[in-house]
């Protein structure tokens, strides 16, 4: 129910991941009118399970209040079905915040998780995606949290996106490692203790170099990022759609067709969601603009989580972190 | 002598200011027989004064290590100009922290300032500038720190940008009062304690939107906010570039216009530096890349910001500030 184009876009998209095989099954949570109004146009979506909600989290709602007031939301409902086991992930489109928090609160955290984060995709030079954690979850952060999200991000890189050995960089205003607060040059050293690629501090600059595939910032830092690349990827794609359509170049096929990657490129609603990691059970959180491709390629990307068992391989990292830094006598910071 | 065209590019700057009467008295502070051998390319560049330096910081020298180790260098040299008011602006397109240490520790901050911020300017949608500050001066910002930084930068963009009631943000990640760090929730409530245009909590994505002329940030998040556009814009427009090159649509004088105009949108050696403000005097922090254009652009900047009187202007606005608040009875949180 929630997002800019549901739950129409929602339910197309389902249908298509449907169509596609992408889902050993799949549940449409929401208003069960409205829903199977919209299956109706596609043939009723054979084999898509209906769960009714009778409410919706409006996307500028507040998270905390939307959960107390509105406990039989799509969102909440859906989430308690992950809780419960009856599904492996919970993709929405709807309120990223209440989202978050109804995870948080009514799913489980990973064994040794104090804080999930969102994985947001960015497009990087080579045409492939590299990962930016966190990009909101958790502004409060502790040099642990930062490393738990390297370490998540890693294995999701590896097991969901098929990359080999994700090179992990940490967002600083410089490389060198006396750069930096406090929080950026504790986590810094406590990288340095992993087993992770890790490539050390980047700049911004590094974000869109491909100098790393995962890049770890805290919440604060990390969302506005992300949004500060979205607004400026916008910006520049209006001018020159405006200028390419005033002045007739866009008729030019090179044109258009360099104009539909850009799209592709600066539109994150392209990339099949942001995994929340640290939750037992994957949420996918998708652009509120997704549209139907948008959904299904977030079904994709959930089912490969689920059938890679990417899920126990992130929560083993993390013990393995923890026992090989215990061994070493190392010391990790508690929480 | 800083920067990547140093110091061919700085003299020629100089020489094509000083040919277009862009300030009474222009200075080069430098190796006297490099300086010299180029001025000697441009017929010498009669009026201008060379004031002989023996050492360089390299651009990527610790700040801290180069004052200590290279008391003859060309930015110190320069930067004890200002202090001792035989100039009123130095420019350097070199060593940025050396630049901010040097000014911060040999010239004066301004009476009331704690922090110098630096203010870089951005493209906007309306095919302007905004100012984004601090880019890395501070990264141990308190709320009063933020506030002065806001007061500048309007102050700066009113009288050296003329814009008539620069519209000040403060960026966060939402626009209630009641999101974000503990620093961007006082930092927030303390600017609306001032006579500032000030509209409030601003997200990432609204520096590219127009919804105001000054964006404030605490240094790590302005830096990556600046860099962050600095790569994706480069990316970009090394993408555009690669396919209309490889497909011939470079051809097209419609998009060779459109490229050119994205190169000086994206290229921040374009808009005539960053100014350090709270000195007593100005800095005006040149990128690296800076070419002889970009110094030019400096110059009439830091001229512009002379005759105007702007630094005393700040400096009025900062104590209008303190006295209002302690008028009104409002408490103004010591630093």
């Amino acid at each position: 129910m929630g997002g800019d184009r549901a739950p129409a876009a929602i339910v197309e998209g389902a249908v298509l991941a449907s169509g596609e095989g992408l889902a050993s099954g799949l549940v449409l949570v929401g208003d069960k009118g409205a829903i199977e109004a919209e299956l109706k146009k596609h043939g009723n979506g054979s084999g898509i399970e209906v769960v009714h909600a009778t409410q919706v989290v409006e996307m500028h709602e507040s998270p905390a209040e939307s959960l107390r007031k509105k406990k039989d939301s799509s969102i909440v409902r859906a989430v308690k079905l992950l809780k419960t086991g009856e599904v492996s992930a919970v993709i929405s489109a709807g309120n990223t915040g209440a989202f978050v928090a109804a995870a948080t609160l009514f799913a489980r955290t990973l064994k040794g998780i104090h804080r999930p984060g969102i994985a947001a995709p960015l497009p990087n030079p080579s045409g492939g995606i590299s990962l930016l954690i966190d990009v909101g979850a958790n502004i409060f952060c502790k040099p642990l949290h930062l490393v738990h999200y390297g370490i998540m991000a890693a294995s999701y890189a590896k097991h969901v996106l098929g990359i080999a050995e994700p090179k992990v960089g940490l967002v600083n205003i410089g490389e060198e490692s006396e750069k930096g607060t406090e929080l950026i040059k504790e986590t810094n050293a406590l990288f340095e203790k992993t087993d992770l690629n890790y490539v050390g501090n980047v700049e911004g600059q590094d974000i869109y170099k491909g100098v790393a595939d995962i890049f770890v910032a805290e919440g604060v830092l990390g969302n506005t990022i992300l949004k500060v690349s979205e607004g400026l990827g916008e910006m520049i794609f209006r001018y020159l759609t405006g200028w390419f359509t005033k002045t007739g170049a866009m008729e030019n096929e090179a044109v258009k067709g360099a104009m539909g990657t850009l799209y592709s490129m600066v539109d994150y609603a392209e990339y099949g969601g942001a995994p929340l990691l640290g939750i037992s059970g994957l949420c996918i959180i998708c652009h509120g603009r997704s549209d139907a491709k948008a959904i299904t390629n977030a079904v994709r990307v959930a089912t490969r989580y689920a059938t890679e068992g990417v899920h126990d391989k992130i929560a083993e990292q993390i013990v393995t972190f923890e026992n090989d830094a215990s061994a070493a006598g190392k010391e990790i910071p508690s929480v």
